[in-house]
């Protein structure tokens, strides 16, 4: 795999010394840099900073039917804001729930209904199986898998290619285990790879035997509109490849303004058939009186105001894109010959992923944390926290800014080449 | 018990014809009156107006510890919203989480929490168990009953006194029943009677020996500033008291500020000791990355600006005191001396119990809505919707004006009597 196989243990033991000492250098330093979570950065929250005030009067606080929403009521949104989502994604307002601040907390919410009352009224809870399995594409995202812990549902782990899960494994393993209730699946700008499925995997998501007659796909269409181009990747709408496919019930679809606005204040969206929606309605009718209408009402109008949310997201754009284009920069600078690594290049989305030689990864990151500079913990992108070959590193470059990303990636290259070395040492 | 038991049958038939034609005389108006849910009305949402634009620099988004409020993290609240709720319900940082817009949802996930994971990390989760019961103080708060009924949890009712649940029934029941989990509290100007616990109440539950070890206390503290007079009830700590008697994490406390500033857009708080906030936020972490922490601290800049938060809820009862009087007044003037019903004076809260004739609720109720005047549907405040001796009626005052109350209060008390009448006769 490496160039590094060609030198004689004198020559990889020099090599060692010399990059040990440029790394001892940094060692030297107070370093403290954080690649590790996909958080926007400070400039990129300035952008929405008008949202804060766009709701100045009474006029402000009726919705589009003239209710007042400063008060209960309304559990699946103001009419605004489902149709908001609803011309994003193509789904009608009966399709869709606004939520609150958090897309994991519906996601979270739907598998535990799911768990205590089945996916309809008609279904077994989960909680009453012997056996829970969900599908994981890997790598993945981590807050995925630790739902599933959290359930003790059992993971099973496909792998992805470059269109998305292995359809041939995922279509064997569905068809044949009726344990398995669901996958997980960011579909679009993946976690952490930025790959977006391709129609034919979509298709066949959509179209494949499942023993289960509960099965569900998990969709989390977190970076729908998180594009670093101007020529964007397309995803097949999986609703109405569901519907097509006469399986209309089989798909979850999520996402949020997390990342188009403020992480920690959005909005958020629950999408899947009217049936499926009704479901949901009747449960979580239960656990809450609805979302907070006015700031739904407050991301409307400012996306109003500001002309678009497209507008928005290409600002962001122009600010992540470079911090993308200094990590792939440097990666391709530093490693590109040695053949010690490989890595993704996304038209969208937070992440890059970062393969080490194989038994390098929790090396790495261990090296990198060190000095100083924090990334994803190795495995995290893996059910159960473990990389069965132990090479994959998310890489999170929207935070830091793009000095302090230049550093932090001069030493993850650095630290990804000596653990390398130290490897082939070994052998 | 009533004065109609004095009338001869041709007196009774006489007397109901007569309210028979007042009451067809408000069939021919089109009325429209509500009188059902608590809900403020839109002269209160006013007060808290300025809240909306109180924020309006990045000065304002970072917290008291300078994080950045804007971004992910913090899954507790920003710390001035701990400080706010742990000033008012005396409560250290580390008692507090603070949530988003909804307290119900709190509650909801607290006990799928426990039906999922069990109450601590030793605890048998209760779906795990043949049988769960709660104790349900009645009448009380459908929303408490309907998180029962969803998760399949017998309810058992006991009778409120004046000075909250009656004692020798909770104490017997839970000593002798491991099967009995949870009590259900309101313990403030309590749902719907407006009673406020004594302090031997709040101490004979901190003490009581619960056969069920992870026996949980829900004192579901909505109204504890919601006071209608300058001498509201005081009510005994009881976090504090289960402290002192040995089991501090005998007790969950919830509050929001949902009647407090907007009902769909407040803060709410998950309140108990240091070790039940720590196994929560532990699971809750799973959940979400953490509620809207700029509603928090929009909040706390807005109750700082009016001079705090007492001064708003003065405001408050200045407009809801005169509904209150209102509704008194009439049933007074209208039912008083005919000893038909009685009825609850509350020195705060939201509500005003009505107990008609026994057997005469759902007649009532059913009477006002063929006019127009919806009310809490009767039964609606005991557990599966059923008042055994169906006379109990919430009255919830806030959200009409006091000339639309004035009407309905008038036709509820028409009503009152007429069902009354017709059971006599009947009889």
């Amino acid at each position: 795999m490496s160039q590094l196989k060609n030198m004689s243990l004198s020559e990889l033991t020099r090599h060692q010394e010399e990059l040990q000492k440029q790394y001892d250098m940094y060692k030297n330093e107070t370093i403290r840099l954080d690649m590790s979570r996909g958080k926007p950065s400070q400039e990129q929250l300035d952008l929405s900073m008008d949202m804060l005030t766009v709701l100045t009067n009474e006029s402000h606080v009726v919705d589009a039917n003239e209710t007042d929403i400063r008060n209960y009521g309304l559990l699946d949104g103001i009419p605004e804001a489902k149709e908001w989502f609803g011309t994003m994604f193509e789904m009608a307002a009966d399709q869709i729930i606004v939520g609150g601040n958090s897309s994991l907390a519906l996601m979270h919410d739907t598998v535990a209904r799911a768990m205590l009352h089945g996916v309809d009224a008609d279904a077994t809870p989960w909680a009453k199986l012997p056996k829970v399995k969900f599908i994981c594409p890997t790598p993945g995202y981590d807050r995925h898998f630790s739902i599933c812990e959290l359930f003790d549902i059992e993971m099973i782990s496909v792998e992805m290619t470059e269109d998305g899960p292995d359809m041939d494994q995922v279509e064997t393993l569905v068809a044949n285990d009726e344990a398995i209730k669901g996958i997980w699946c960011v579909p679009k700008y993946s976690n952490p790879e930025g790959i977006t499925y391709s129609d034919q995997v979509v298709q066949r998501l959509s179209k494949m035997e499942t023993k289960a007659t509960d099965f569900r796909i998990f969709w989390d269409n977190a970076y729908a509109i998180h594009h670093l181009t101007d020529t964007p990747d397309e995803l097949l709408d999986i609703v109405k490849q569901c519907e097509h496919a006469g399986v209309p019930n089989r798909v979850y679809q999520f996402a949020s303004t997390s990342k188009v606005t403020f992480p920690g204040s959005g909005i958020s969206a629950f999408m899947a058939s009217k049936e499926n929606i009704q479901f949901a309605k009747k449960l979580m009718g239960i656990q809450t009186i609805g979302a907070d209408k006015i700031n739904q009402s407050r991301h409307i109008r400012f996306f109003e105001q500001i002309g678009g949310v497209e507008k928005l997201m290409k600002q962001h754009a122009a600010i992540i894109k470079p911090k993308f284009d200094q990590v792939l920069s440097t990666l391709e600078q530093k490693l590109a010959e040695k053949e010690i690594a490989d890595w993704t290049t996304p038209n969208g989305g937070y992440f890059i992923s970062l393969n080490t030689m194989e038994g390098c990864a929790k090396r790495v990151v261990s090296l990198a944390a060190d000095v100083g500079v924090t990334l994803t913990g190795a495995g995290a992108t893996y059910p159960y926290g473990k990389d069965p070959v132990d090479r994959n590193i998310r890489i999170a470059p929207t935070f830091p800014s793009l000095g302090e990303l230049k550093k932090a990636m001069e030493i993850l290259c650095l630290c990804v080449e000596l653990a390398a070395v130290e490897k082939v040492i070994k052998q």
